[in-house]
Parts: structure tokens; C-alpha cells; sequence
């Protein structure tokens, strides 16, 4: 049974690596919703702390690699609009 | 400590609420890596797989809610690569 735990964290961590990819090669940030990257960070990070606090190694490192995937692309996001923002002031 | 898992299962569960929204508003697909949410959606599978298996109700339910969002992006972004393929066709 555990083998299915170990199978979906390992895919819902590593998915996020083709995106990170896909963002950064195409630039295309259009279709990326701002507000979801950001309730997402902050719940990936409330992960980090709960696998530490729990001393839960793969909760801890499966959410410390998505966090930095999902915050790189969250990164470019925030850049975007902010960019978009100063071309229409 | 377990109000942190909480807040992080509640998160990364509704996120994906305006990503959906997003996607079916804006119809801005070229910025969704298709083979990130074929991965994700695998992934969402063998979570709720796993909370079944594991009678852990929290994990069944946020993932259950999860891979029903995430299929949702995916099932619209296929939809526009077929588009597109006819197109070139």
C-alpha cells in the first residue's frame, strides 16, 4: 500500500519540473494564474514546516523541491505582470 | 503542529480553483505544460488511490477535489492540442 504513497509523491513533486521547463523556454506566463501560485507557495510551505515539525523526511523534502519549482515560476508570474504594469502606466 | 498539515492540504487543494477559472476564462492554454498535468493527474490518481487504501479520508478528499480541477486544465489543454494538430493538418 505504501508503494502507492511513495509513486504520488514522487509524481506530484517531479511534474512540476516539466512546467518550470515549459515557462521558462516559451515565456508564456498568459495562461498562469497569479492567485493560484501564490495559495499554492504558502500551502507548499505550510508542508515544509509540518514535514519538519513532524520530523517527516518525505513530506519535508518532497514539498522543499516542489516549493522551489512552484516559487521559480511564481517568480517569472510576479515579473510579468509587474513588466505588463509599467508598460501601461 | 497537525493545523499546519491542515492549512497545507486546505491550500494546495483550493488553488486550484482560480487556476481552473484562469484557464476556462482566459482559454490561454500555450503556458500549461501538457506533460506536467498528465504527470500531476497520474500522480492525484495514486494519492487517492493511496487514501482509500490507507481509510485516510483527508487524503482521499483533497486529492479526490484536487485531480477533479487538475483533469479539468488537462482535459481543455488536450482538447487545444488536437485543435492545433487539425489545424496544421
Amino acid at each position: 500500500m505504501d508503494y502507492f504513497g511513495y509513486v504520488a509523491a514522487f509524481l506530484t513533486t517531479i511534474c512540476w519540473i516539466p512546467q518550470v521547463i515549459h515557462t521558462y523556454r516559451t515565456r508564456e506566463l498568459a495562461g498562469i494564474s497569479l492567485v493560484m501560485y501564490i495559495i499554492l507557495v504558502s500551502g507548499l510551505i505550510c508542508w515544509v514546516i509540518y514535514g519538519a515539525l513532524m520530523n517527516a523526511l518525505p513530506i519535508l523534502i518532497a514539498n522543499t523541491i516542489t516549493v522551489i519549482l512552484a516559487a521559480s515560476i511564481l517568480a517569472l508570474k510576479i515579473r510579468s505582470v509587474i513588466h505588463a504594469k509599467r508598460l501601461k502606466a
